[in-house]
């Protein structure tokens, strides 16, 4: 890898971005565990002393998300209030407080041949992040990336931009006021397609990139990508509701999994009710979805059981609606859902709603997800509920991490062995 | 994603080995540790009663490759002699000594609402490897992957295609003797070119791939997947001599890091000595390596610290030789030293030879490789040597792994969760 002069004021390109990055990495790297609190508790500082131009920008991007039309769950996720600020502000002080991972002792043994071999953990280098509307993701994933010793490079969606401008902004100067390389935050939203391309070809600049956002999004990021990447989200999640569900726990859990916060990937999109329990539990569950404004797509057993049901077809098995819809169906054994869920599923959360202890013992060891749950709502899948601090992502693929990725997931390993002559024999 | 009919006979593609792969991973990663130690014996034995068959089979492509003029160092990675054969077998064994990765819990803790959360480590489920010319990596990876419970699907070099046809034919044969799913074990070697793309684009049905070779193997691999992919091996590794480093151990640990296996990925390629020790250091290690066959491309300095050397190019910094050539290059200071590494480095391995120990921490500290030795012979970068059995090769990346990969590196993760009717507030 060459390393193209960092900082050159007459070259301003994405790929100039992500060599300044890297350059950056090398002094973030050897940041002790205070400094890098240091420069933490700036950006939150920076960000409580700026939230009227933070709500501010961010209102230019509401009234252009308005002006396109974009949705009220877009809107939701875009929009920054003072509240929302101010729990940034905070969930980048809960960051600081993690303990750092850098130069933890993984392992190591000593050689037959009296070599000390000791394996550490050591940061990626540079973070790279493409995602979408959430503007609190810009901060969250630089807090992160710097908790662990990274530089990280940010790529976020055109209807945050003026937010994220503001927020890079900040939190460069944040940097800067205590000593640290203000390189090592970069965006590249400014050049437009260019910077994701930027980034995804970034190959001895970028050692890891984290795509967070719409199916699409990540299915472009992980097929297009040369450098390694880490699946996120994507989430069609399914729950499951056997014979011995209680009612309440049916009703609740399907209930709040779809309700509290529709348009995240831990929301759940289907449910797969076993036929012996249907006539019980589909006309309360689905009652229940309903009164909350729910829209429930459902099969034919579904909607002769309950009024006002939309008829599903093969596409709303795999659809994650991200919104106040449902896909419900009636399955005749567990061995049925099981074949349902691995056909559909995005590998993101599935649970299951059971007082069977056969049942959740399969359906633990056989659903082959990132997160597989016995009686619990899918929204618990969520770094903050797993106590990682602010959440990187959710992987839902099965290298370096799966599930949701706190700090230490933002880190590599390195082995160091000390000899005294050894050679091969 | 939507599993064909396994074993269907009128069907053969690449696609439909890779569904039958994935189909036989769910039974694989079910089976016992005590069942997968049997396959595996199995597999041993195997081998063990089919060595003539797998020797004529070799001869075959060693007089294939002499035919097309492959080129010694290539003939010896191909070459299965009785010796490595029964090599092979014991290797086996002791994969199927290692412990058994799967079903280990691995964190987990009770969540302030009484949830119980708890990640355990589980299968893969398919592993792709694509590599080259060495036919013992089909058993190698075949071994690693059964032992931590997934199925394997391997494409090999065609220089070893009729050894690599016996070898997946017998391990097949091995596994159904004990009653596992012979499925669990494919080749698209037969597709060629395609069974390559097959598994690079095969998004699921490969859960992670392999390359094991060339860097323009890996190059090609890293590139063109939407699978993840770990990246393994190139070596463009580097040894660097200071001041203080002693004549014997940096004349025997370049020598042998050179010398004793070229045609290795941590073999050494370049050589980097302080300018205040070339003087003492450079005639000795050269004459050394040239005593035993070594080219030795240096610089000036070195043409005129020793006679018979041949002007290195610009390329030979970046080349991994994988021959008994060497490129040798005096630099100033350590800082210069750090910088061609940076530069030239694929991340593999590099080893100072140093009795200063401020030199040995920075040189641990800053260099980013896999593997980062004092006073050692870079060939000890190797999965045996580091304790870990038979090995799936040397990750050059950071992600999931970094270094060599032993077998709890073809495991991914899951997180399971317990509760009683917990809703999110």
């Amino acid at each position: 890898m060459s390393t193209p002069a960092a900082g050159d004021p007459t070259a301003d390109s994405a790929q100039q971005r992500l060599a300044r990055a890297k350059e950056a990495s090398r002094s973030i790297a050897r940041l002790t565990s205070g400094e890098k609190g240091a420069a933490l508790e700036s950006i939150a500082r920076a960000i409580e002393s700026n939230v009227e131009r933070i709500v501010t920008a961010n209102g230019l991007d509401i009234e252009h998300g308005r002006e396109n039309a974009i949705g009220d769950a877009l809107i939701d996720r875009l929009r920054l209030d003072e509240k929302r600020v101010t729990a940034l502000a905070s969930a980048v002080r809960d960051v600081a407080a993690l303990p750092d991972p850098i130069g933890q002792v993984l392992g190591g043994h000593r050689m037959p041949n009296g070599i000390a071999l000791e394996q550490v953990r050591v940061p990626f280098g540079v973070v790279g992040a493409i995602y979408e509307a959430r503007p609190n993701v810009t901060v969250d994933i630089a807090a992160l990336a710097l908790r662990a010793g990274n530089a990280v490079v940010l790529r976020g969606g055109s209807a945050a931009r003026m937010s994220n401008t503001v927020l890079v902004e900040l939190m460069r100067e944040a940097l800067e006021a205590v000593g640290v390389d203000r390189e090592a935050i970069q965006t590249v939203d400014d050049f437009g397609r260019d910077g994701a391309k930027a980034l995804m070809h970034g190959r001895g600049f970028v050692d890891v990139l984290v795509p967070r956002g719409s199916a699409s999004l990540i299915e472009t990021v992980v097929t297009e990508s040369t450098v390694p990447v880490i699946e996120t989200g994507a989430g069609v999640v399914h729950i499951v509701l056997d014979e011995s569900a209680p009612l309440e726990w049916a009703r609740d859990i399907v209930v709040n999994a779809k309700v509290q916060r529709p348009s995240v990937c831990n929301a759940v999109e289907t449910v797969l009710v076993l036929r012996q329990a249907a006539p019980l539990l589909v006309p309360v569950v689905a009652s229940a979805l309903q009164s909350e404004g729910v829209a429930v797509h459902g099969d034919d057993v579904v909607a002769g059981l309950v009024s006002g049901v939309i008829p599903a077809t093969e596409e709303d098995w795999a659809t994650e609606y991200l919104s106040l819809d449902i896909s419900m169906k009636v399955v005749d054994t567990l061995d049925d859902a099981l074949a349902h869920i691995r056909k559909y599923s995005t590998g993101h959360t599935e649970s299951i709603i059971t007082t069977d202890s056969r049942n959740i013992e399969r359906f633990l060891a056989e659903v082959d997800s990132a997160v597989v749950m016995a009686n619990a709502s899918t929204r618990f899948t969520d770094g903050g509920e797993f106590g990682f601090g602010a959440e990187v992502g959710i992987s839902t693929q099965k290298l370096h991490t799966r599930g949701p990725m706190g700090v230490s997931e933002l880190t590599s390993t390195k082995w160091l062995a000390r000899g005294t002559g050894q050679t091969r024999g």
